[in-house]
């Protein structure tokens, strides 16, 4: 039996329509434009062209662009004033920086001088801190709006969209990185899944692998996971993108372990493009949230007071 | 054949001797009592009673102690304002906030209102955060000084001072808490330990735990790991604390459990006494940083410039 393929081609078409339209009404009610800020140092081959996919993405679907670039040798003063003044511009929403930086630049210095309310890629530790903090879905949530990595968020839109069930499943994640798997396992757990986290150390992964119901890989191994890790029937999510023999693929040899899994992500047309899409939902969450609450509160916990005003609805809600 | 004891008191007493020798060390050198305040709102007797012990042992290490109480029908805003006086305050270095506090504060509010560089209990989203970021233990580090719960940090004390292999083993979690489940998992994650971290919606939970080289319990259900869900030779770490007939017991069936584990912490006497010595420890760090570098720089990201600007010798580390 070959597994259903959870399309992700198909699934972005749905929310990038959604998104059109919640652009649309918040530009008809606010009369902005939700901005997206690039930050890059260098001139990096693969960033210059990601950055031009994000522009388009972010055109197409009626959201402002800026890049601001900096030269290779800018220094780290240099580019944490620019992070600064654009946190502190109302006329941008979102902002996203380009790692790694050249040598000399410390990432996380340059994260940390993001607005969290502005880090629609989630890289920011406080907001890496909310998720970790987070309570189970179904109960009340306390703590402050936080922003997830567009990838991870992705993924687990496609679990939800596709009917995949998450609650009291095993999911087993296949690298531990601040991007992909240490913020999937604080979601997946959000949802109530009980996850184990891999990393290179873990021997034998195909035996853990095997007890997942639900198996995300993001270790950018080309086929690194074969069809003899799957448990028949298990939800394979590939988050891998690599070069093979002249093709792209994945982390998962599709092939072959499509004829195992129950529903499987393809490489391309998988997370890959759901990535794109939520990351220009968090834009658009980015600019509701400071449009509604002003830039200065729209990353604060809110008092509780002024969150239960307006007939006990939460005021500044958060999502992932 | 009978597991191996992980004696905590034993343990807490190396700890202890190592404490008030590092103690008195900073004190001959800056002339300053490293000084931990605790904030209460309200008379809970479980809370007033707490606070007690933490007097106790702070004044039995060397460290000063002031408690810090506002009536149960104190305002958030007031709690907050004492939140961050006592976080402006040079001479105190570390801050324990009592929770939950009274309907109608919000917990959140008041945490996000401490300095980072004084949240000695962990609880503070960015030091969350940070830990979630945090690279693998033989990595370099890229994210600022961050502080854990003491008692997640205790349980790791114990297993590495008790020579237990964390690198490439698999660890279970029950119970995905903020205090303790989930910053647990990440710290055995940034030693290489492959986690799995289970909560209420885990079935069945024995057939999980047995898969674990450590298993790690913090539900307080007094007695809900039995001998049947360990897997033989096991380390078994018991966070839990509850009343059974009479007696103080932990989450683990320990005389039936210890008949089948490698290795096992006893209730009382184990996890429990090392919480609070970790607690002094991470008072004395925060003195530490603050003293050396500034209170208003001891939660920062160190720049490039400064970090390697001592012979290449991070100056602010992490810990944990």
């Amino acid at each position: 039996m070959s597994a259903r393929i959870l399309d992700g081609r198909a699934l972005a078409d749905t929310v990038r329509a959604e998104t059109e339209e919640k652009v649309s009404a918040f530009q008809a009610e606010w009369g902005i434009q939700p901005t997206l800020a690039l930050v890059r140092v260098g001139d990096d081959p693969a960033s210059v062209s990601y950055a031009r996919m994000i522009q388009r993405t972010c055109e197409q679907r009626g959201l402002a662009f800026r890049a601001h670039t900096r030269p290779a040798d800018a220094s780290e003063d240099e580019v944490v004033e620019l992070v600064r003044e654009l946190s502190a511009d109302d006329s941008i929403h979102g902002i996203i920086v380009q790692k790694p930086m050249p040598e000399g630049i410390n990432d996380a210095l340059i994260i940390e001088a993001l607005d969290p309310a502005k880090d629609v890629d989630g890289a920011h530790p406080l907001n890496a801190g909310r998720l970790a903090q987070a309570a189970f879905v179904d109960r009340p949530q306390d703590v402050g709006p936080y922003f997830v990595p567009a990838t991870p968020l992705g993924g687990l839109e496609m679990l939800k969209r596709y009917n995949i069930p998450i609650d009291g499943q095993r999911a087993v994640i296949v690298a531990a990185s601040n991007l992909i798997g240490k913020p999937l396992t604080l979601l997946l757990t959000r949802h109530w899944a009980t996850v184990t986290l891999c990393d290179l150390h873990t021997r034998p992964l195909a035996e853990i692998t095997r007890e997942g119901d639900i198996v995300c890989s993001a270790t950018g191994v080309a086929h690194l996971i074969t069809a003899d890790m799957i448990k028949p029937g298990a939800t394979v999510v590939d988050f891998g993108f690599a070069r093979l023999e002249g093709k792209w693929v994945g982390d998962v040899d599709f092939e072959a372990v499509k004829e195992v899994a129950g529903a499987i992500t393809p490489v391309p047309g998988g997370t890959g493009v759901m990535t794109n899409e939520m990351l220009m939902c968090n834009v658009l969450v980015a600019a509701q949230r400071q449009c509604r609450f002003g830039a200065k509160l729209a990353s604060r916990v809110v008092p509780v007071q002024l969150r239960t005003s307006v007939a006990g609805r939460v005021l500044i809600g958060t999502h992932g």
